[in-house]
């Protein structure tokens, strides 16, 4: 089967200093870096129009993008906007145009370029973003080291969880659709966690943590050992999965598009750095387990090895 | 009707400095500028499976972008690739992704990032490419002035010929039909003319003759005359659109997708500078007008004003 991670094998073969990482870094001045990522919105793959309006495409066409840029510790600078528009969208693009101007704004974005077209089949929306930081604060997903604390700021399973409410039509579930619809990129905790040396590897967490985690790991040459005693008890969240039938731990574990972010803390530095970022952020983060010398993903519960069977996030089927 | 053009007016309104070229100009260092561009390949708008291979796709995908930097005076550095890829298209991919390698590394360019999913209705690609370039050689369309001599490097409609001997279904028409597949952008001619204090101001002719040629009379607030005297006669160019039924003449001012350079060059380093390109790249430059200061374009034959109907190009019926 192709799959994304093999496209992104076979160019990682001739470029290996630029892919791999949320977004690549471009030499600017001695004290900064321009970061650039790109990502895509396909109609039927990554939104359907049924449940999602003009400013909430905007949004997430934006925050999407801004979450590599978080990922890495930089600033949201710039973006070039591509659109090809099918016939029974135009309605809706002075609106989507609005809100990316004042969700541009809003982030101290400015929208430098990018293109616009017809479709004659579905809405396509790609967005570049560029960031700057210091060279310094760049974190990769690299440099995790076995015995490093795992951490994850923002929720887990909550975009998975609006997903299934919204596709199966319920009413409610309002936090968890708009967790989905208008994820927001953590840009100030990814600023803020770049500036800590004690964070060793960082990225944004769109497929899935368990996904996302084997890939930090594998790029870091580590393994990881996630303690689900850890994860919070999150009543409601357990409470609206159970409405849906849903594994409230499977979801959390594979669920997509949270858009938060996952990173590695050197052990000794862990506990100063929780409490400096709860004071910061006024929420803690989540510490889920640790590095490990042991390559692959592990899940334990009450120190026993679990096996489980995850089934990956994949939009509307995306799996290629 | 929704346009392209309102789309960017709504944009250039609110980041003025930005839009409105080929590509967008990022701060470097004090030699040098990044040039950043962002074009969309979409399936039946811009491109046809039925006749287009993995390899002209490639192909048409990087020239297209590499070209928006050839009209700034830029030099390709890195791309940034989307693709959204239907399920019917998963065949061609690995010789899609090989023929990009080659072509990117054929110009000098490192593939440093982008996005890969699945798309339920077809195949869209978004290139983002980057450039750098000297400050002081990069060229607007804002900058061109009465007396200035209008000029072209490339052909002019071959592209749109290719396209109607392909929709027709015709044999033959080689040229044509590998000058709409496989345009090769003017990267080494932009480069040197962005080089040429005497070129004033310069643009991709990727809309067709008249219609690039509008936007750039609009970015400088002049006009232009075109003197359709100084067209040359390419006798298999007008063989080739008889055979069509093609008026040669309305092809060559408002065939698409050519990807030639438009330029104004000072009068007095005219024939200079025409000599010089003459030697550099071994063609002539092509001679066609001159910036006047009576907005609009207007077209002379024998020092007689022509009425013209064009129709804009717009590859299947893009228009929104």
């Amino acid at each position: 089967m192709l799959r994304e991670a093999n496209i992104i094998e076979t160019l990682k073969a001739q470029w290996p200093q630029f892919i791999g990482d949320d977004a690549a870094v471009l030499p600017f001045c001695d004290t900064q870096c321009y970061v650039v990522t790109k990502d895509l919105l396909v109609e039927n793959i990554h939104f359907r129009r049924a449940y999602t309006n003009a400013e909430s495409l905007a949004h997430k066409a934006i925050h999407v993008n801004l979450s590599d840029l978080a990922a890495m510790g930089a600033t949201p600078c710039y973006l070039l906007l591509g659109i090809a528009i099918p016939q029974d969208a135009k309605e809706m693009i002075p609106s989507f145009l609005k809100h990316v101007k004042d969700i541009a704004a809003l982030n101290n974005v400015a929208v430098i370029g990018g293109d616009t077209t017809a479709s004659t089949q579905g809405f396509f929306i790609s967005v570049t973003a560029v960031g700057v930081a210091d060279p310094q604060c760049i974190k990769y997903r690299t440099k995790a080291c076995p015995g490093d604390v795992l951490c994850v700021a923002g929720e887990l399973g909550y975009a998975h969880l609006g997903l299934q409410a919204l596709e199966l039509g319920k009413e409610n579930f309002d936090q968890f659709k708009q967790a989905l619809l208008k994820p927001i990129a953590k840009v100030a905790q990814g600023q803020w966690l770049g500036q800590q040396a004690a964070v060793t590897a960082m990225m944004d967490i769109s497929d899935g943590l368990a996904v996302d985690l084997k890939k930090l790991c594998e790029a870091s040459l580590v393994g990881a050992d996630i303690e689900l005693d850890l994860f919070s008890e999150d009543a409601e969240f357990i409470s609206a999965c159970k409405q849906l039938n849903l594994d409230s731990q499977k979801i959390q574990l594979s669920g997509g598009e949270d858009y938060g972010l996952l990173f590695s803390i050197r052990k000794e530095d862990y506990l100063h750095l929780a409490t400096e970022f709860e004071t910061q952020f006024g929420y803690p983060l989540k510490k889920i387990g640790h590095i490990s010398q042991i390559p692959g993903v592990r899940f334990f519960q009450q120190h026993q090895a679990l096996c489980l069977t995850l089934t990956p996030f994949s939009h509307f089927g995306e799996n290629l």
